[in-house]
């Protein structure tokens, strides 16, 4: 691999006595002046953030933190009562859970939206397209239904009006807009637009890339689950959660029939 | 197990078309209307934080976010090209390193700061003392000490700056500093306080319980390693991290004498 | 750091066409040739076991492997359910809960042991003293009662029994059951040997390290976990077990009250 | 959802005095009485093996555990030297980097094996089917090819030799022995079959299905990565990684530059 580049990272430098983040200066330029949004929007993506994209992301952020006892939070919590001596591998527990399907939709989401964006025939043939293929192939809609707020999402229309009076272009918006319209005819029924979808198409609006927008999720529910991990060792559940669990699965085999 | 109370959360509630977070609305109070670290302070503490807090809670996340090629930043970078398929994966070998060593130092930290204040005899004594007991026993100083930043940590003033500028009472923050001067003559040399220990006293300044604490760098290194995996995803550098750390480790055994 | 030695490893060498694990040849004399548990304490020990360690590490292995629906299986589940693409993390989640509370106490058992067994005053005097220092400071004893098996363990004799039928010396057993008899004594009342407790001896007869002990329940877990999966695949079980825990947990807010 | 049936499983029951899996005693058929291989074939297909089906997945898991400065391997380090209180913690972040780039790849290599043995028009075109699907995508032939083992993988002979030995049928053996001819002849140079696309045949030859395939080099590997844990905390090697991994990766940025 003589020929082989050495790799590079644009990220951080340091040295001595002092941190660069980005070409930033830690101590002097971000520590104290800017917040953890503009801050992470800036690692992330390689530039400072605007006001409107500050926004949108703080919007993205506050939606995705918490949702109650979730998967994630019962990971955590059982994990924490398991082994209190990791903090770390109890929300890393809780976090592996932010996958393909649940939060993690918005990023087939965003692929629909950009599918629709970049169709030659326009957005609303691609949204028919999209709904239909679908429906045939009785695949799940990313970024569409909800097992417990129907027959709406109350957070998508606030998400998309936040990102509304920000003040994007709205095309991504306006993009999963009619596939939500196309949707409804095409399956004949309504499927409201969930959480995911509209965050998909905001972060869409501010340039984030496909790929990436899970990790939004990531970070948010991190600190979720730091909430729960608080709650956990003030106010334990964990056990009473296990115990539900127990009794809620039924022993299948024949071992306690013979078992006097 | 008849007589156990039933386990109880107060983080979150919903219906089929209300969320509730600390009982304020997610879509009428929240999303959109507080930042990201106000509503990470809101799950975690119970309460909205002050302008104040908030001020240190950001100075706390920015400083903790990156760190270059750190161990989270490489086990995050090889999990994701070896595991491509799941970035929260790739995050969580990252985080699963925010532990008792590095960033989970500020735990020690505050522990050392608590038992200056709560100690009879007074700060003074107490950091004398606590100098004296690490010193004898040969035990890391959780908050002191960095094997990059000499003889200072950069980071250290800043954030006690922040925390000063920001009107806190400063006791906190006053007890490490004692503990610093006492290092030094202990020790018979300088040893810095680092940004575990400050961050340590600004966060003991607004009341973050110590088994916390570490869930904040938890929730900032998600976002830095965010970043290194989208850096990953543009311009990979496991491959070649990879090969640096084959050749860094020689092979002790027998078999490649052997092996003609 | 010029000074420094190159780190090393005696664990495995390669070349284009050979692969050597301690010295020895994957290919020629390994695959094929051994089993995994012959396999395993050669990679953990650096040395093939005897038949004797071969049995006994079997038993302990085959012993951990399952427990039913454990916060591990749990976390696996649902994790699953919610990451599906990704089943090492999956197992990860689950994996994580092999901790200081319950898998993780053989790790203190053994450690009480190793006191026993370096007391200058004997075994007697040391498990009456540890006994009574456990009771006294209100700590649990690690390797002694379970929660589910009561009054005894019934894998305790079991394991025990089979390191002695494969004729180890037994000092460590017998530490464990004198440390079982002063409890009894000093608690005024009988407490199981758990089976973490038996195991603890068992590996410690043979040689194992305090430190990674815990690795042991982490391989055999990660087999029972594999066995979860399948089963989740085929015959799901994680939504039941989410709403259950749901519902196991309530709401101590006001959210709901005002909500009409 | 009041017509959902409870959930089952079929896996583990227990009584405060006894534990069944899969319906045996564990005390009194299954410690002591099998080996690991044997109970981890039982847990997870619900039967017991053969002592071909012991032969086969014996020499499977020989075969994964340790290749030595992996990416796992070096995940696993790393994440001790930060969090050394959690060895559980440790060996998962190496395990999430067992997915489908390097290990995973098995699961690819099966189902090409699946697709050729249910063609409708025979094993040798669907294999020349597939080899020229792959080229013409230029997509990776899961199974196929190794970075280091060239030209030939020396482990993919010795599994196949040991299911041989051991009796199985062949065909799906044959089914890649076919594909590897056809690869050879549609890239018109010899391309490996690699030690994932020999088990992929072999496990599939003992019925194991595609999507628990992975499990068993999750399973393996754990045991490997406790080997690195043993040897890291007698002869730590992490900070000569981590230095060998900072130095491998250059700064892009233009800061440095500046900083006098």
């Amino acid at each position: 691999m003589a020929d082989q580049r050495k790799p590079t990272t644009a990220i951080c430098a340091y040295t001595s006595d002092a941190i660069y983040v980005r070409d930033k200066s830690l101590v002097d330029e971000l520590i104290g002046e800017i917040t953890f949004t503009q801050m992470m929007f800036f690692q992330i993506m390689g530039r400072m953030p605007s006001p409107a994209e500050v926004k949108i992301v703080d919007a993205v952020l506050v939606t995705l933190m918490e949702h109650g006892i979730t998967p994630s939070a019962i990971a955590t919590r059982l994990t924490l009562m398991s082994a209190p001596e990791s903090l770390q591998g109890a929300v890393a527990a809780g976090l592996l859970g932010v996958g393909g399907q649940f939060l993690g939709t918005m990023q087939g989401a965003a692929e629909l939206i950009a599918e629709m964006m970049a169709a030659e025939d326009g957005v609303p043939a691609a949204a028919e397209r999209i709904a239909r293929r679908h429906r045939a192939s009785k695949t799940a809609l990313p970024g569409f239904g909800h097992n417990l707020h129907r027959p709406d999402d109350p957070r998508t229309p606030k998400i998309l009006a936040v990102a509304t009076a920000a003040g994007v272009q709205g095309k991504h918006i306006a993009a999963l807009l009619a596939l939500g319209e196309a949707v409804d005819r095409v399956y004949e029924r309504h499927i409201t637009i969930n959480a995911t979808g509209a965050i998909a198409a905001v972060l869409s609006e501010i340039g984030i890339p496909v790929e990436v927008m899970r990790g939004f999720a990531v970070i948010t529910r991190a600190a979720g689950l730091v909430g729960h991990v608080k709650e956990e060792l003030e106010n334990p559940a964990a056990r009473g959660i296990w115990d539900a669990a127990t009794h809620a699965v039924e022993y299948s085999g024949n071992a306690l029939k013979n078992h006097a």
